[in-house]
């Protein structure tokens, strides 16, 4: 009797706790978040905009459910997945229009909810989003023209932008940001942009061109308006060498 | 109608989500941690063994919840607190001694339990702990030594473990586990605890030193079996002005 445990019904929600995911781009311009558009009719766009996330299912673990969430959005598969932490205010479902929202896609829409974030960088051009069945629109936005976002999306955001920084002084996972084949202008505006600090470019090409885990390819940008530049690849086999000998410095 | 929010009861308990802490210490010598024996009839000492935690109340956000805890159990108030994650395996409180204690000290003991992990940093001598109500005892034990503890505690220990390792090489915060006045010497031996390695002592010593964040003081060690060492402060003013300026890299 006392081991007996509570049946868990196939895919059935649990009301308190979900997953949000913070899916960062780059546009070889500025760093990205796909948002999702809930519709509605508040006067300024940012409380309409929430970051794409669900109910957990109570035969999954949390991984699981961000892994499904992405899936299901994306079609992507394995993707880079890294978790920003709990966020559990006691209000943070409490506003007006997330109310009326939850009430129309929830069963439990009054049950406390604490979220568990994640980020994942995805190459843009590899798939165009699909709205999810509970969103009217999807789509990209710039991170740093957002200031408002509904529940407490926003401060998500600002703590996944937070982790990234700190994640690329370490590791060099801007690379899941970029094409297969970059420039070195690319990879330079990548980390400013995810650093939020202008590099000076030679020091920044002298350093990462010293680490060698990106070789230069037989190839040039084709059909550009400028003097085409050299394109590179990101290498692997390179970078597994330098962390498997301790190597972390990836900062600038 | 539709605005009104299901009354929370001050103090009552939300059955869902825990918090964890994993409270780090350091006895000059070895990484250690805080941990409670719940008792019980287990052969090895191991799965008796589990990181201090509770469920959070229904009127507090998960950080006041963990301060709660911390405070309960050892007196300190604004100690270092860091969030490790959550961790939400639907097995994760199913083995038999942890669903039997648990229905020794819970109302809802079937319920399925998501809990954010913490860890925190403190000085041994500060404080003797206290036993919380549901532990028999709590004692320290060296990170090192520790093999399996109760529910999934060894994994958010494992993580909580990995955290201090990356955050030490970007912040100096190795210096809430020492005393006020420390010496070079168990400086270094700290940082080789937390990275988990050999680090050169010249090395150590030049690259500290350089960095200008800690003091050198007027004043020897006492009452010590050998040569007595110089006495050294931890820098708070010039650490400020390094990292207002952008510098986090306090790695080796």
């Amino acid at each position: 009797m006392k081991k007996e445990l509570k049946k868990v019904v196939q895919n059935e929600l649990n009301p308190n706790v979900s997953v949000d995911c913070v899916i960062f781009g780059f546009d070889l311009e500025r760093l990205t978040v796909l948002l999702i558009d809930r519709g509605g009719n508040t006067k300024n766009i940012g409380p309409r905009l929430a970051l794409p996330g669900n109910l957990i299912y109570n035969n999954e673990n949390i991984d699981q459910a961000a892994n499904r969430v992405l899936e299901e959005l994306t079609g992507l598969k394995d993707i880079y997945l890294e978790q920003v932490g709990a966020f559990g205010d006691p209000n943070r479902i409490c506003k007006d229009a997330d109310r009326e929202w939850l009430q129309s896609i929830r069963a439990e829409p009054e049950a406390r909810v604490i979220t568990v974030a994640y980020y994942t960088l995805v190459k843009m051009p590899d798939y165009a989003p699909q709205a999810s069945s509970f969103a009217k629109t999807i789509g990209w936005a710039s991170v740093n023209q957002i200031n408002e976002l509904a529940f407490d999306h926003f401060e998500i955001l600002q703590a996944a932008k937070e982790k990234l920084k700190q994640k690329i002084k370490i590791q060099p996972i801007g690379f899941n940001l970029l094409p297969e084949k970059f420039t070195l202008s690319q990879l330079h505006r990548l980390y400013e942009s995810i650093l939020e600090k202008p590099l000076d470019k030679r020091n920044f090409r002298r350093k990462i061109q010293k680490l060698e885990i990106i070789t230069s390819l037989k190839e040039k940008q084709r059909g550009v308006p400028h003097k085409p530049s050299q394109l590179f690849e990101f290498n692997e086999v390179r970078y597994q060498e330098l962390t498997q000998n301790g190597f972390d410095n990836f900062g600038f």
